[in-house]
């Protein structure tokens, strides 16, 4: 579909149908175990989320660190388009410090939130009904003063005694809330369970409908699209997601899940958004590869293996139309051949239009460094295609501000001897240290020598190492999760060399520690 | 909870809300690309399957080759508990096969089914309504000759015309079918729509109410576990699922996020499995294993970020209660502790009585060839634990019946030279051939050298290497899927040394390649 299609299709859908995209990889999502995201790594992110078309980009929780607070504020300054959003607890602090964040967006958004279950209120919050109604008109009333557009949401609505929520939500509203979310914070509801809390909420509260309503869902029991969906058939206009539905525990509801389901079920549902769908497959892969989160084969919509033709395997004979088997078209979500973009004679100008086309707005210093990398993999492979394109710039976000860099490595692997490694390390001062080591294999090898050579003692938490593209010459693409000095952190590589990617991540992960891009041990980042 | 309560729980369910499980792993999920489980592996998951209590195993399609063939009959024949299925086509000589794959079974199942859309009907089979109806009638009549328990599917049920469809339905009936299965075999539907289908279903077709009617949703839109729910709620009481969600396309509904869902939300809901829900980890990390298909860390129920304290993050100070963020124990679905089982000085009849209560029954050939992998592993890794005992035995299963292996390898590979391979395969006829090639790096200088000493070409589709366990010293576990002369296979490999795990997981998939284990390409595998 053009885009002209795509327009002139918008035209018969009513505008009380359209569906706002909040998403929010960058908090929830950025809230998994295991996920530390730098500043630049956050703004590529949001740059893409604003090419895919969401309406809202929640960005962070401000309070929670100054990394995360420069990061919102980066992506409220450079992001044009989707409103831009900070997180805030009740507290007076919180909310200033969100408003800090966004106001240099063009349309900044607050968003703050306190439970209503009694379960939080007593054991969480420890204190009291009165107080949370207190906090509430405080709150919202001081983000209002900051920002016309204020969101407001109950923790835990799914299990609040829904009068006291109602209660509260008046509050919210009386203050100038303009926005409604009621998350099932732990992913418990059941869709019809959570459209009747809507209708109930509704009867409750007759001003919820000049206003709008969200859902926010957790997959816990497997239902986060499903009770989203639910909620938007009981008139619900905003969906709280994230790309390949990641987030706290199981995650959120899956934005790309969502969105092509109101896409193909249109005619039927009525409700639409107004996501660009050929923009879901690389902005799913670019989040997989920036956090270090898989996709599964089997996942809907952007797992390898969910259009069938994308399977590589032949089907003959039997799929005597596409129809009969597919209700979606892999074209839709922007899932192409992998085509040849560049070869090794492909100079830095070449390099700066595709990546421009891919999304990617790469100048100065950042090409100097993305061609450098371009060009050592060219000398190795064949082919340099579009996938291989996206991981090495990737790989190249990941270098911003390193005080670790690996040199070189010379390692002997066998069966019939145990192997060695010598591994040579950059550290912050520039000085060259070289270290060698046996192992259990040859990535433990370079791993001990790397941990020799920096003065570190690492454990390693995971390791996983998959190829970018097939072919025998694919880049390979490591990931590691280390704990050093108590603190646990991740690291990424790409090279032609699966040890040598492996070394490159062992050695970011360490640098990513020592500069306290280490996972987050606050756990209270709900709804 | 131990199995006195469990059973005392089950006192006061009704048994009218009693949901059998119908598990279609080792058919419906076998069918996704890249999968070729080979008999004894198919055996060993249907062990662990009736540990689980599921209800039905889908055993296979046996007419579809002679290998599915054979599974089929192994399980019949060595599984007891339950009931054993097998798939057929409306065809004669289908349902004859599927017959005389189970027939050894205490308790054998023939599911027959034929597209009842008109989409299916015109364009796949290429005939007409009237040839439908004329082979259900057959083919039920045919299939209850030989078992009292056959279970027809109307295929792409949920885009049939309803009325037709329900005449095919009477005609299942009236020949004697017990089991009536009405699959959204696209992925199609929401969960309103599939309950409404039914409740028309039952006002055309009365006699529904004397057997059991089951769903069998696919998860393109991601609803798969909510359509089925939606079917339980509409009195269906058998669900056709499977392990991690396999399957299809975007998978079958997942049989974990399911019987969770009723477990968690029983008293709300009031239907109930007899599923043993502390085998779920173990059975997800069996098939995951077998199948090459990794869960991605999200997952409902099984990722490993599902549950909160499990992800490896210190969560001080805010949870308060468990409650408060998880409506789930992890103890429920069999998530211990990756305690230390074994070690070096660990003898035969310690490794046998461990992995008994693993569920693995060794013995024999078996129990010494996973005795002296394990000696090996336990020499280099100071704990041998219960993952890497799965690991090590799943490893095993893999080597049944090859014609080739590998002896031995060197490998010097370096950031500042191009890398060298030399390699040592044993072929069939126990000759060592040895090559030598140099590559982009350590892996494809491997790849390249066994491709010379095999004298294949093959062609790398996918390759993965993950860590078993955490730990510098955890086993590294390769996946890769080759194309070998036009055929797709895969192989798997485990080793403390990842080079190691991903020549062997080369090798074997080479050899599966050879001996026909490779992936189907016919696709009429549905509903």
């Amino acid at each position: 579909m053009t885009k002209v299609d795509r327009k002139e299709a918008n035209n018969h859908k009513k505008t009380s149908d359209r569906v706002f995209i909040f998403d929010t990889t960058l908090r929830d999502g950025e809230q998994s175990p295991g996920i530390s995201l730098n500043a630049q790594e956050k703004l590529e992110i949001a740059h893409q989320l604003a090419r895919l078309g969401v309406d809202i980009i929640e960005a962070g929780f401000p309070i929670t660190s100054p990394g995360d607070f420069e990061a919102v504020r980066g992506i409220a300054r450079e992001i044009d388009g989707p409103v831009i959003c900070g997180l805030a607890r009740t507290s007076f602090k919180d909310i200033e410090r969100a408003w800090e964040a966004v106001r240099d967006s063009e349309r900044p958004r607050i968003h703050t939130f306190i439970a209503t279950s009694d379960i939080h209120i007593e054991r969480k919050l420890q204190t009291t009904r009165e107080d949370v109604m207190g906090q509430v008109k405080a709150a919202v009333a001081q983000a209002k003063s900051f920002t016309d557009d204020v969101e407001f949401s109950p923790e835990d609505g799914s299990r609040s005694d829904i009068e006291f929520m109602a209660e509260v939500i008046q509050i919210a509203l009386d203050e100038g809330a303009t926005t409604i979310n009621v998350p099932d914070t732990v992913g418990y509801t059941m869709p019809d369970e959570y459209a009747e809390m809507f209708s109930q909420l509704h009867e409750l509260v007759p001003d919820l409908k000049k206003v709008v309503v969200s859902v926010h869902c957790h997959d816990d029991l497997g239902l986060a699209v499903a009770n989203s969906f639910a909620g938007i058939q009981a008139g619900c206009r905003q969906v709280e997601c994230a790309v390949n539905g990641i987030g706290e525990r199981a995650g959120n509801a899956s934005l790309e899940e969502i969105v092509m389901l109101l896409h193909t079920r249109q005619s039927s549902v009525g409700a639409w958004t107004g996501v660009n769908t050929e923009e879901i497959a690389r902005t799913s892969r670019m989040v997989s590869r920036l956090t270090g989160y898989s996709v599964q084969p089997n996942k809907a919509i952007v797992g390898r293996n969910a259009f069938a033709h994308e399977a590589g395997i032949h089907q003959d004979g039997v799929l005597k139309e596409r129809t009969t088997y597919e209700i979606m078209d892999a074209k839709t979500i922007g899932l192409e051949t992998n085509t040849l973009v560049l070869g090794k004679h492909s100079g830095r100008h070449a390099l700066k239009n595709t990546l421009a086309e891919l999304g990617f707005e790469v100048d100065g210093a950042a090409l100097n460094k993305a061609f450098k990398h371009f060009k050592e993999i060219a000398d190795k492979k064949k082919q340099v295609t579009a996938l291989d394109l996206e991981a090495i710039v990737s790989d190249d976000l990941r270098q911003t501000s390193e005080n670790l860099n690996l040199a070189w490595f010379d390692v002997e692997a066998s069966t019939r001897r145990d192997p060695k490694a010598k591994v040579a390390i950059i550290d912050s001062n520039g000085n060259e240290v070289v270290s060698e080591s046996g192992g259990d294999g040859p990535v433990d090898a370079i791993f001990k020598a790397i941990d020799k050579a920096t003065g570190k003692h690492c454990d390693l938490k995971e390791y996983n190492v998959s190829a970018v593209t097939s072919g025998q010459d694919a880049l390979g693409e490591a990931k590691v999760m280390l704990e050093v000095d108590g603190k646990v952190a991740t690291g990424q590589g790409v090279a032609t060399d699966v040890l040598e990617a492996s070394a490159r991540a062992y050695v970011r992960a360490i640098a990513n520690a020592e500069q306290g891009r280490t996972l987050k041990d606050d756990s209270e980042v709900v709804p």
